[in-house]
């Protein structure tokens, strides 16, 4: 694409009541805008990089037998008064509101009633489990305070999991599986070197649960990580009862701030009881079934990306979930009929070489051009100028690197490095 | 997929408060699950069409030069207010609610207001203009009545397009480009020759608007239709006037009912005015940015296909919304190790080829698998059973035909019209 072209422009400061790094540089760079506080619109590269997230967690889901759905953001009353969550006495996160001459309705801030009413209808028999489903969905909590830009939302996109399974023993294989596949996820988004599976208080059904936790001074959470070992425990369950259960030594954490970027929780029949989802069993018993959650934030995902890999010039996109694969900056273009012509030139051949480009054709000084190019955070910027003509060759510089390198462009199109197809 | 591990189960009867003809089919295929009156959720296959119908808008939006958004559902007060669109007592079909501590807000029910608050921040001369944005996202409207499936929802996907343009004359060029991509559109999803542009009643800024009508009995449009001229106009402006406007006689028009699937709007400064998006123009006056609107309900589509394309025994996708290509459909497999053999052949065969294929290896009936497949509306089925072995050939018979074809699995590997790569 253009850059001539995107409406979007870049400004040089976020507004004065945006105190998160991640919402600053965002709306600096165009990706968001705020709508009010914990409410964010995506704009053109913010839609692009949320759907690429949003993609790589639906693939991972999907490599685990997630089949997906969509569920209605309005919630019927009667459904969640049988589980005990209507009252917000109990949930203090609905936001409701009224149907013209009707019930009142609540907006899902999760989505475990009504999956478990909808599977009431599809399982019957002990040869309809195992069943796992997903949906990338925005949920409404009405919190209190909502400052930390896009890492905790009124309104957020969220990847929600839900495993049926047959008995504990089904349940505990799959969800080991699930476990590994978040590690693959937050491999693949980039910040997997900073992610913990971390011990967390468990609920009625299991003595822990497991959250993802990202290592970042503005996470609202609190673990004790011991890195050597790998083992990471939330500061709520940081006991000698913990310690002594997972045979560690305290003398080996070390207490860190974190995000919690996804959890894993096993739910046994909280739900699946007060809701009536029962199979039969093989001698023709009933049972109840037994269920698991899955969380991930997928606008929280992008705002720690956000966070935590950019630098003091803007963001730094990893290849996988970059608005685009390369900046393509021309300089002095409106000078030089070369280099316009050139510039166009590669912009095409790129294009044309399935290279998922940005093009910089605007009428800028070159100042101006690369440090919106370090703002966007493009992994690789290729520029062409005078000089670099003169040469013969392109300057390409990823962004993460002080360095830049100097190739031709056949060199420039044949790396595949910078291919997308 | 397999069949067998869908985790969706067709039925026999749909819900007995559901009037609809598009909602009994949907939720007896299992595409959908209905939540409460005019709130549905979208169950695999169900997803899989919605998305299809979206890329389809999604790629036609993009070739006009549409930059894909995606807004908050929520909304402020105050921004409403400006364009006296916030009380009760002006639209009556808000959803509203409370931020805890704070302000009320609304749940969009369209996204003028908020965009055109976004392009103040993005536009500032006329070199920044025309832009054309869109998305496609929840809207809610409280609507008193919601008893037509998913043709009038309460929550419903759609796609929401606004031009931005300098001038009435820019903005007159664009809105028929707009209005030929309605008509691509709606040939794709397969409604084209049942679909009418028709004049309706206009607003403030121009004499008439455009909707684009699809005839059905369920219906809640009436309008009058010379099929010749292919001319339609809405009965709320089907006056005297209007014929005389347009140079029409009475007796050519007969009176329809119809689905309202698409409507594109002149909105002139009706939006820009009060929020003050302005733009200087070559000369540094400051103009009035002049805007259109351009609709069309994702779900309602989706619901006019089901309900104009379906038949005694079922749904019957087009093509290029179907959930899937082909049906491959197992008889007998379950006695024949032979038949279990080919057809999972075929089956890895079809997926190796391309071919997006559902296989029905569920160990039921023949008559139950085909009531089913027919139930599904997959565009063509593909049966193989002891007798089509017998003969080295395949039963291939199109959704919307009687009559069955018999092929080799080779001739039916080659045929391009089963693949979809």
């Amino acid at each position: 694409m253009k850059q001539s072209e995107l409406f979007t422009k870049t400004r040089r400061e976020a507004p004065s009541d945006e105190a998160s790094k991640n919402a600053k540089l965002l709306i600096r760079g165009g990706f968001i805008h705020k709508e009010m506080s914990g409410v964010y619109s995506l704009l053109p590269l913010g839609l692009i990089v949320m759907e690429k997230i949003a993609n790589v967690v639906r693939e991972e889901m999907k490599n685990i037998g997630g089949q997906e759905v969509r569920l209605s953001a309005m919630q019927s009353r009667e459904l969640w008064e049988k589980t005990d969550r209507w009252d917000d006495k109990k949930v203090d996160i609905w936001f409701k509101s009224d149907i013209k001459n009707g019930a009142q309705i609540g907006l899902g801030f999760t989505h475990e009633e009504p999956l478990t009413a909808i599977m009431r209808e599809h399982v019957s028999s002990y040869k309809d489990l195992p069943k796992y489903i997903f949906q990338i969905q925005t949920k409404f909590r009405n919190e209190e305070r909502a400052k930390s830009g896009i890492l905790r939302g009124r309104e957020f996109l969220m990847k929600d999991f839900y495993s049926f399974s047959r008995n504990e023993e089904e349940h505990k294989e799959f969800y080991e599986k699930a476990a590994k596949s978040y590690g693959r996820i937050f491999n693949r988004v980039g910040i997997g070197e900073c992610t913990f599976r971390t011990f967390a208080s468990g609920g009625v059904f299991s003595k822990f649960s497991d959250e993802f936790q990202t290592l970042s001074e503005v996470g609202e959470d609190v673990i004790f990580l011991d890195e050597k070992n790998k083992t990471a425990i939330n500061s709520e369950v940081f006991t000698d009862e913990t310690l002594s259960d997972l045979g560690k030594q305290k003398g080996d954490f070390v207490e860190k701030k974190s995000i919690e970027v996804g959890n894993i929780f096993s739910l046994g029949s909280r739900f699946s009881e007060p809701l009536g989802l029962k199979f039969k069993n093989e001698n023709g018993a009933e049972n109840v079934v037994i269920m698991g959650s899955y969380g991930i934030g997928i606008g929280r995902l992008m705002g720690t990306v956000a966070e935590i890999l950019s630098d003091g010039l803007g963001l730094v996109w990893p290849k996988e979930i970059s608005p685009f694969d390369l900046h393509l900056v021309s300089i002095g273009a409106e000078k030089s009929a070369k280099v316009k012509k050139q510039a166009d030139e590669l912009y095409e051949g790129l294009l044309e070489n399935g290279v998922d480009v940005l093009y910089d054709d605007r009428d800028l000084r070159a100042g101006e051009k690369f440090a919106d190019s370090d703002l966007l955070g493009i992994p690789t910027r290729v520029v062409i100028s005078e000089k670099t003509m003169g040469d013969g060759k392109v300057e390409v510089k990823e962004r993460i690197k002080k360095e830049a390198l100097y190739m031709t462009e056949k060199e420039l199109l044949e790396t595949p490095h910078y291919r997308t197809c």
